[in-house]
C-alpha cells in the first residue's frame, strides 16, 4: 500500500540473507483492504508458503475500521489456505510524531516479522525456545514474570 | 446506491480511456449492504475480473455499522472469487459541509480508484513503483518518510 | 419477529400489485438473529429468489449488537446463495416517540424496500436511473449534489 | 456453561411436555465461546434439528466481546447447517441485582425460548399468528402499535 | 506467543497426569493472531482432537482488537474442523499490577482450562454435573442462584 515508508525493502533485506533457502515475490496493492485478496492469490495461485502483509493504516476512526476489516480478511485467508500470514501494520498514530523514530520502528518491526517468518518456515523450534520471554516487535520488550 | 452524486460516471470516464483493453458493466443497488452480493454476481456469473464498489454511507452511528458490514461482505467476496474489489465509500460526514468540495472529493476519489483498478488489471508494476510515497485518494497526500 | 407492528403486511400489499409476476412466502421467526437461517432456508430449499428481512431491534446496547450479528448473517447468506436480501430493520429508538409517526416510518420503509425488491427482480435498469439522486427509504430524501 | 443457574432444567421441563414428538440431548461446555462448536456437533453429527444455546456472559467488557464472538459462531453454524439455533444469553448485568428476580428472568426466558423452539419444529404458523404483537421473552412485552 | 509467562508449561503438567490416555503437541507462534492458523494445522493436518490456545494480549486498544480477531479466527477453526479449541487469553491489564498475583492467575487459568479439555475428551458428563454452579477459571467463583 501507499504507506509513507516502504517496509518491503527491510523485509527483503532479511529474506535475502537466506538466499537459496527462501524465495520471495512482491505484490503491491492500493490500500490495506486490498491485502487479503492479494495474499490469497499469492498463497493459492502463485506457490507461496507464507505472506508478510505490510500496511500503514491512517489515523482516523474510519482507518481503524478498515484495518480491522483487513485483519479479518487476512485471518480468513490463513484459515482457508492453512498457511501463515504475518500482519505488520504500523498505525500512523502510534505516538510517533518524530519521523526518525517512526522510521526506526517501521524498520525494526518489518525486520523482526521477517525473521519470525523465516523461523516459521525453516526452524519452528526457535519460536518455542523464545516463548514466555515477553519479546515484542518494534517496542521495548516486556519483562518476563519469574 | 442512491448517493447524492453519481460517482459511477467518473469511474466510467476513466475506464473509457482504455476502450479496447477494458470493458465494464454497471450494476446499481438500493443500499451499500446490497453491494457485496451484486459484486459476487458480477465476478462469479457475469465474467468480470474486478469490481469498483461505490457507496455513500450516511452520517449516523447505524450507517457506520452498515458500512462496516458492507466492507466485510466485499472482503468475503474477494476471498472466495480471488478477484479484487476496490471499495470507494464517501462518508457524508467527512468534514464536507461544502457541496462543491464534496463533489470534488468524490470525483477525485472515484477517478483515483478507477486508475488503480486499471493498474491492477493491466500494469501492476506501476503500483510497486508508487509504494512508500504516501499517496492517497481524495486527500492531500501524506508526505513520505525519508 | 415479534415487532410492535407487522411490516410484512405492507410488503405483501406491494407484492400483490405484481400478482402473476411475483409469488411470495412468509416465514416468521422469534427474533432478529433467527432471520439469517430462515432466509437461507427460503433461498436454498424453498425456491425463493430474494428475501425481504423485516425486523425491529430493541433500544439497548445489547440489541444493537444483535442487529449487527443478524446483519452479518444476512450478508453471509446473500454471498453463498448469490441472491439479494433486503434488510428492513426499524430501530425502536430512531427518535420515534410518537406511535403514529413510527407507524408511518415503518409502512413507508417496508413499502419502499418491497418496491426495490420488485425492481431488482423485474426491472434493474430502474435502479440505475434513480442513482445519485439521494433517495432514501423512510426519511426525507437527501438532496443531490449538482 | 458454568452459569449461576442451570437454565437447561427449565428448557427440559418444556420439552418433556412434548414427549413422543420431541427428543433432546444435552451437551455442557466450559464457556460461552465453546457453544458454537458444540452446536455444530449436535446438528451435524448427532442428528439434532435445532439447538437451544444457553449461556450467562459475565459483566466485564471482555465478557461482552466473548458473547459477541459466541453469537457470531452460532450464526455461522446455523447458516452452514440450515437449522435454527435459539440463543438464550442472560447477561449478568441486566439490572439484576436481586437474585430472586434474576432467577425468574432466567426461568421465564429459558421456557419462552423452549416454547418457540417447539413452534419452529412442530407448528411454525403459530409464530406468524403472534407477529407484530411486541411479545418478548423475559421482559414485560412491548405494546403493539395500532 | 511471546507472553511474559509460559502458560504452556502448566497445561503440559496437567496433561501429563493423563499419560497413556492423552498425547499432546506444542506449536509456538509469534503473536495471538497467528494462533488460529496454527490451530487449524494441528487439528486438520497433525491429528489433534482439541487445541488449547494460550495467549497474552497487550493492554492497548489495538491489542484488544487483535484479540477479538484472534478469537474470531479460533471460532472459525472450531466450526470447520468440528473440534473444540479452548481459548486461554490473559489480558495484561486485568487489574494485575502485581507480578506474583499475575503469575497465580495465569497458572490457575491454564490448569483449569487444561482440566476442562481433559473432561471434554474423556469425561464430558463431568461438565454437565458442574453446570449452574457459577464456577470460573482464574477468578473467585460466582455464587450460584438458589
Amino acid at each position: 500500500m501507499f504507506a509513507r515508508y516502504d517496509m518491503a525493502k527491510d523485509v527483503i533485506a532479511v529474506l535475502e540473507e537466506y538466499t537459496g533457502r527462501i524465495q520471495y515475490k512482491r505484490y503491491t496493492v492500493p490500500g490495506i483492504k486490498d491485502l487479503p485478496v492479494a495474499s490469497k492469490i499469492l498463497l493459492n495461485q502463485r506457490g507461496c508458503d507464507l505472506v508478510i502483509a505490510l500496511g500503514m493504516p491512517g489515523p482516523k476512526a474510519y482507518d481503524k475500521v478498515s484495518a480491522k476489516t483487513a485483519s479479518e480478511g487476512l485471518m480468513q485467508v490463513q484459515l482457508t489456505t492453512e498457511k501463515h500470514i504475518l500482519e505488520v501494520f504500523i498505525h500512523e498514530d502510534e505516538g510517533l510524531e518524530d519521523d526518525t523514530y517512526l522510521k526506526e520502528i517501521m524498520q525494526d518491526r518489518a525486520r523482526s516479522h521477517a525473521q519470525n517468518a523465516v523461523y516459521l518456515l525453516l526452524d519452528p523450534q526457535k519460536l518455542t525456545d523464545m516463548a514466555g520471554q515477553g519479546i515484542r516487535q518494534g517496542y521495548p520488550d516486556a519483562r518476563p514474570v519469574y
